[in-house]
């Protein structure tokens, strides 16, 4: 696969799709955009599909799973041996991404890319590129190569369900200490200060925040020479499973599949992606804003409000899933609702 | 009924079940309160339900149409005669609700407590009281019996879903322009200027708006030796279907039944309801923030993060329906989750 080639070639969708869509919203038995964010995903949907009446066929979410060298700073509230136990909970279904998915009739496909453990349960998907990251504290968190290789895995691994039906994905995250990467890319992409958005993760204490931040700054000073580009950025600061997150987006937004992007980590990804083709904007939903202290400066300063907001800071594309049913209530309204004219409505 | 009987033997939830609901989360393999308002969501439920292991049958959405003499004030953008057109939308099935409901598996049932027109349409049920409200800006909108009897039917209409299996109701609302009569019951009952929770309600221009608040000043000030008690209140500036969905929540409280409070009607009649009997509160989960300018700076007045914030303004009980996913959601994770003891998971 020519990655570069990939990238380049998403295409902005039609906008005529758009303006057939609100008419189409606008003729329905309520008041013109009275069902606010409903209607919005609705007009997304359908104009990213370049298809009025397109649903929502076969979703599924795509979680993957890695491991982070920058763990050994300390950055984490567990042991990074967490990572492969909890790959084996979403093998045997025990986990919420699991039991949201299966509520949401979403498919789940667990894709270990760089877990630093073997991850030999039934129904993992073994696309595992290295076992975890360097620590980006002291260099580069992976090679140029190991970059592109994620975000292949990613891209391929996105085609996969789309080339089975699949008309929505959904992103999601495993990796211990992951949030740490996540804002470090934030930090460089966006341009925010570390200490800005650095947040609690899944529970550290002061003491651990404090060295959270500090190691952030560090790994952006001492990778200052390899973030020239958002790949370089992904490949010195990222992880397997963020990169491999960001090739999913790539890959859904090129064959016009949009993305419901998860919390915190799926942002990072998806704001890479988006740095390298502002294309792939249209085809991406933000499924919620995360508890992790600092997601709602980054949404804000991206203009971004996502779907939902409930406090939730878990990651495994548990956000991403529920917000789902956001997208399906507004095309169910789209598609089944009432006109005017057909009810007999008197207008405004 | 002896409605005061009623409204008194509502009970305080059993504090115990929330300490074990609190226990089994925790117990769950993902970062403790990392879920945030699933979770809370699901402590909630089972608590008023005084079940541990309660989940959600057969939930029904009551939606309540009535009409408004202040409508002859110009308040409103569309005219009176929708109201029952309405109704015939939702009785074939082309509404807003009806979609949303369909979707969500939720049970809809519409009931004229007040349409100034007959709606004598298939699957209506009729409950009708009067042909609408008096004017409020010239006197009390009900009588005292009017209103009491207005609460008497929601509270009955609870009772027969509940007597059919529903463990969860949701609130809805039908009649051109009750967001006026709604925002003079907060205006009282939580003693806030009416003109800073006057909204535009389905779209009236700046001239509408004006005088939509001094309709609502009017209304509070001619009747203002009527509004000693919530129920006082409730018949001076209320209305049929406010006070339906007032009788509703009440209704539900006493069987121990959750009730998701729609937007700014029925979060109206909920603030009414939790005035006669502050045990109603923990009964109330309040479905979403609606986008009628007034109702953000009403739930922070009150304390209340609505689940869902999706600028929708339409009514009917369409934001209501919604936010079951999220109670669902949270019920799932409690029920389905592997625990760390389960999964064999290092905690932190």
């Amino acid at each position: 696969m020519d990655l570069k080639e990939v990238i380049a070639s998403v295409a902005f969708p039609d906008k005529e799709i758009e303006t057939l869509a609100w008419e189409k919203l606008d003729s329905l038995t309520k008041p013109p955009r009275s069902l606010g964010i409903l209607e919005e995903c609705a007009v997304k949907y359908v104009t990213a599909r370049g298809d009025l009446h397109a649903s929502i066929q076969k979703p599924a979410v795509l979680t993957f799973a890695g491991d982070h060298g920058v763990a050994a700073e300390g950055v984490s509230a567990f042991p990074q041996e967490v990572t492969p136990q909890m790959v084996a909970n979403f093998a045997s279904g025990g986990a919420a991404i699991n039991v949201l998915a299966k509520l949401e009739g979403v498919a789940v496909r667990i894709i270990d890319v760089g877990v630093a453990a073997d991850c030999p349960f039934q129904g993992v998907i073994q696309r595992k590129i290295a076992r975890g990251t360097a620590n980006m504290a002291k260099g580069p968190a992976m090679s140029l190569e190991e970059a592109q290789e994620a975000i292949t895995v990613g891209i391929e691994e996105a085609w996969k369900v789309i080339d089975g039906g699949a008309t929505l994905l959904a992103t999601g995250d495993m990796g211990i200490a992951n949030t740490t990467p996540s804002t470090a890319l934030y930090s460089v992409l966006l341009d925010i200060k570390p200490r800005d958005i650095t947040g609690r993760g899944t529970g550290i204490n002061d003491r651990g925040l404090i060295r959270k931040i500090i190691t952030v700054e560090e790994a952006i000073k001492i990778n200052s020479s390899r973030l020239n580009s958002p790949l370089e950025t992904m490949a010195a600061l990222g992880g397997f499973e963020i990169a491999g997150i960001c090739g999913a987006i790539i890959g859904a937004a090129m064959r016009k599949v949009p993305v419901v992007i998860d919390g915190f980590i799926s942002g990072a990804a998806a704001v890479c992606a988006m740095k390298m083709n502002r294309n792939i904007a249209p085809y991406c939903f933000f499924g919620h804003l995360s508890a992790d202290s600092g997601h709602k400066k980054i949404m804000s300063k991206m203009g971004i409000k996502p779907l939902l907001d409930l406090d939730m800071r878990l990651g495994e594309g548990t956000g991403a899933v529920l917000a789902i049913n956001i997208i399906r209530a507004g095309l169910a309204v789209m598609h089944e609702m009432a006109t005017f004219d057909e009810a007999g409505i008197s207008k405004s």
